[in-house]
């Protein structure tokens, strides 16, 4: 199953981080591709850059000015679309029906105000995580790493310059371009 | 297992939003206090609203200024402590260890930028939610997540004013101050 997220209302001076955090959480987490609507440059540029340094997760980095045709071509085009909205069914069973019909192409939804009613209209699947305000970061994160059972995590992107190792004490990084591994311990 | 989390380094002007966030999920996912630091009162009275609002989860809602103090005297108490960092540990190894320790009280450390090297020494574990650059309000999410094995959602707080009901399509709220359901439809 391939997965995009198309993050909508974004507003460049309010969202600036808060969208940078639904870019690299869908990164992260699992997810094939990135849109942003409307479009802003320095998102984008900043996901680019995460990339090229950290490894190639995401096959399509882009923005649209029109976010509902961009859901209306993709299911057209035979993809489904879950919207996550705290209003909507359960998580685990959205997942179930998602994982039973088993879609070669899911689109995700993420708002940040209000979401006009169109988007409840068009997604296969209005899915709430939790029914309590939160965030749409915490809520993508959740929705990624449940419908993936947990796998999706540690896994190791191709052309990464660099290179984290879990350790229980201290930094330890690789830099993959020098083949070499530092560990940084008391100089942070 | 009684959880707080502790959000340090904190910047008013910068992290409003991105601080509110990780109050929000802590309260979402399972925490039962939240200590931000340095002090800021807009986000602590921003939480107390939403506890009002939406029914009580939170036993703590405070901040300090002498954040390391606040850590030294949870360990001194014989609380145990989790620092959420890129750098640490495998999360499901972690939360093995915090399961089979199974300590009365967990204190969740959660970031902004740099973390000072203290707090990577204090900790009973640095935990990794992958090795990625992503968020901080993903990492919580996650981490409670997986902690609560994902029961932690649609739990019911107590002394709501207003709850929502899951649901397909549509809006389905409920104003418990008058038992009263409404089902909003097609009027966002």
């Amino acid at each position: 199953m391939k997965i995009y997220v198309l993050r909508i209302g974004h507003r460049p001076e309010r969202d600036k981080r808060i969208t940078t955090h639904v870019g690299l959480t869908a990164r992260a987490f699992g997810a094939k591709g990135f849109i942003l609507a409307p479009c802003d440059e320095k998102i984008l540029e900043k996901l680019k850059s995460v990339e090229r340094r950290w490894g190639r997760f995401l096959e399509i980095i882009e923005c649209t000015n029109s976010p509902l045709g961009y859901v209306r071509r993709w299911k057209k085009e035979g993809g489904k679309v879950v919207h996550l909205t705290m209003y909507g069914m359960k998580v685990d069973d959205a997942i179930d029906e998602i994982k039973k019909s088993n879609p070669q192409r899911l689109l995700i939804i993420v708002g940040a105000e209000k979401v006009p009613w169109e988007y409840y209209e068009h997604a296969d699947w209005n899915v709430s995580v939790g029914n309590q305000p939160h965030s749409e970061v915490a809520a993508l994160a959740v929705f990624l790493d449940r419908l993936f059972e947990g796998k999706e995590l540690y896994r190791e992107p191709e052309g990464a310059q660099i290179k984290i190792l879990p350790s229980r004490r201290g930094k330890e990084v690789v830099d993959a371009a020098e083949e070499s591994r530092g560990t940084e311990e008391g100089t942070l």
